[in-house]
This record gives C-alpha cells, sequence and structure tokens, in this order.
C-alpha cells in the first residue's frame, strides 16, 4: 500500500536491533485517518471473506483495529495480556513472547466473545517473528471459530512471521513488508 | 445519551464491590458502531472548543478513542503504561493507580506527541476514582498543551472521580453516569 510505504519512509524511523520506530503515526500517536484507508484496503484485499468479527491484541493493534472495523461494520475482539478483576468466568488462553519488551505473557479472550460460528480477520500493527499472531491462531482454534485471514500493517520481511503463517495456507495481507532496513543510513526497502 | 444507557441495561452486569462489566460491547469485545455515536455526541457536546488531539490511556481507552478522533479528524496519543525499548527519547511521566488491578503503574507520554501547541480532549471507557484522568491531566500539565475537556463513556457517580475534575473547572463530559447499582438484583440507576 503506497500510502503506508511513503509514511514509513517519511516519519519511520530505523534504530539498531532491527527495530523500525513508527511512533508518529500507528502505535503511539495514531493517524486515524491513515487507519481508515488502510482499513479500505484489508476490506478489498479480503472481499469475498465473510468476516463477522476482527481479533486483535493489546495494546497497540487495538486502534487500528477499530478503524477497521468500522469499515467492516463488525465489533472487535481484543486479546489482553493479563487477567484483571473484571475478566471473570472461562477463557481462551495462550502464551506469547514479545520482540520489543523481551518477555513472555499469557494473552486471554473470553469464552463468550469467541465460538463455532465466527468467522474471524485478525488485525495487529506488526508482523515479525509471528509470535503474536500464532498466540491469536491458538485462541481462535481453541474456540472452533474459522480464521479468515490476517491483516498486518507492517511485515518485517526479514523475519519468519510472514513465511510462518502462508505457509499454513493463510490468507496474510501486510499493507507494507520491509525487506530490509538499515541503522546508519535510515534507509528502508520494501518487497 | 440514550442509546448508551439502555446498551448498559441490556448488557452490562451488576458484580459485587461496584465493578461494572461492559465487557460484551465496551472493553473486551467493541460494539465500534457505538463508539460512533459515541464520538458524534462528544463532538456535538465539545463543539466551539479547538480541539487538534485525542489523549487517552492503553488498553480499553485506544478503541473508543481512534472511532471518536474520526469524528473529530484528529489523531490519537496513548499513555503507555509501561516503558518499552521501542519508547527511547524523553517522555513525560505520572503515576496512577488501577481500581481493577489494585496496583499503582508509571504511565507516560512520548515529548514529541504533546506540546504547547496541543489543545487536547482526554477520552476514555471509565471515570471511577479518577486517578487515570488525573494522571493524564499531569501529562498535559507537564507538556504545557491545553486541556480543553474530557470525554467519558461510563462515570460510576458514586466515586470521587467526576466531583474532583468538575471541581477544577473542566468540562467532564459523561454519556452515563450510573448513580447506583446493586450485585443482587443487578438493577443499574442513571443520574
Amino acid at each position: 500500500m503506497k500510502l503506508l510505504e511513503e509514511k514509513i519512509r517519511k516519519e519511520g524511523i530505523v534504530k539498531e536491533g532491527n527495530v523500525l520506530k513508527v511512533d508518529a503515526f500507528l502505535n503511539h500517536q495514531m493517524d486515524v485517518e491513515l487507519f481508515h484507508e488502510m482499513g479500505q484496503e484489508w476490506k478489498r484485499l479480503f472481499e469475498g471473506r465473510k468476516i463477522n468479527k476482527i481479533l486483535t491484541i493489546e495494546a497497540s493493534g487495538i486502534g487500528i483495529a477499530c478503524v477497521a472495523a468500522g469499515v467492516f461494520h463488525v465489533p472487535v475482539v481484543f486479546a489482553k495480556k493479563t487477567a484483571s478483576i473484571n475478566l471473570d468466568g472461562e477463557m481462551f488462553t495462550s502464551k506469547v513472547e514479545s520482540f520489543t519488551k523481551k518477555k513472555v505473557f499469557d494473552i486471554i479472550v473470553s469464552k463468550k466473545f469467541l465460538g463455532p460460528d465466527d468467522h474471524i480477520l485478525i488485525i495487529d500493527d506488526f508482523l515479525a517473528n509471528g509470535c503474536a499472531v500464532m498466540g491469536l491462531i491458538d485462541l481462535i482454534n481453541e474456540s472452533g471459530a474459522t480464521l479468515e485471514g490476517v491483516g498486518i500493517a507492517i511485515e518485517k520481511g526479514f523475519q519468519q512471521g510472514g513465511k510462518l503463517i502462508r505457509d499454513r495456507g493463510i490468507q496474510l495481507e501486510s499493507l507494507a513488508i520491509v525487506e530490509s532496513m538499515n541503522a546508519d543510513t535510515g534507509e528502508i526497502i520494501f518487497r
């Protein structure tokens, strides 16, 4: 998606350790008009899929998922990263390792909001090693829901997540795929 | 706001300890069409205010804030609850005590995204003791930005947060104010 690639080139910052900072528009400050365009692009790419719910994971996926859900006219469910006293009842659970926070955490979704009748589109901001998406797929499989596809804003094409998901025959639509980036020059090459 | 009150009556669950569970539509599963109506209501209530940015706090405020921001045509910034390696540079920080998680945590916003030129509307899902909003107001004051108002989905009118904020002369618009609720009967009375 040209618009997103241009935004990444203009406002993204490449840091040591394969970190791409896009906090000016994607995951700290959020450009919701851009999110709306992204939602429309996913709507086009997943045309024909009968999607009745979007699943994402807190925190930075929520904004993108909610704006995209407005285009799809479906509700969003977000997986929570820790249990709180407000989240009682039975849950689907999985484990995810965070690339940026360097730790493992549990993700949970209430059984009330995911079940065999659901046709799910997963939306998230980043795809790197694929742990977060794999965790969400675990929850979907546990629930008996159908995974219709995965929509990602930025995929790090030089990490394994994209291949892992595509090799399972899942429709993965990443709106920008970073092939390589250089922290010294700031250069970003898209696939 | 009638639509929100009806939704709370229909799908909200009153639990012991003054807990109102609205995870079916507000903060776990999210009804984004309802969020859009809420955004339009805040737009009407804050008419005449020159708002250029919405500030919220992760995680459950993000969805509401992003959909409302689509109505206001402004970006969203969300305060993060813990530092991650992706959030370097200088930050505004404050401390917040969580009612539901029973712990104190730091909230941070990058200095890049909050400054003297900003006119901020705070949006959040719940207002109870007011700690989260007070923490966000701290960040705004530290940055030199102007607070234009606070938009809340559900205020617990029997806790102190609403009074604390209104007593400071801040325009607070809660779309539903729960005056009292009864965990035995499930009854909810709105102000």
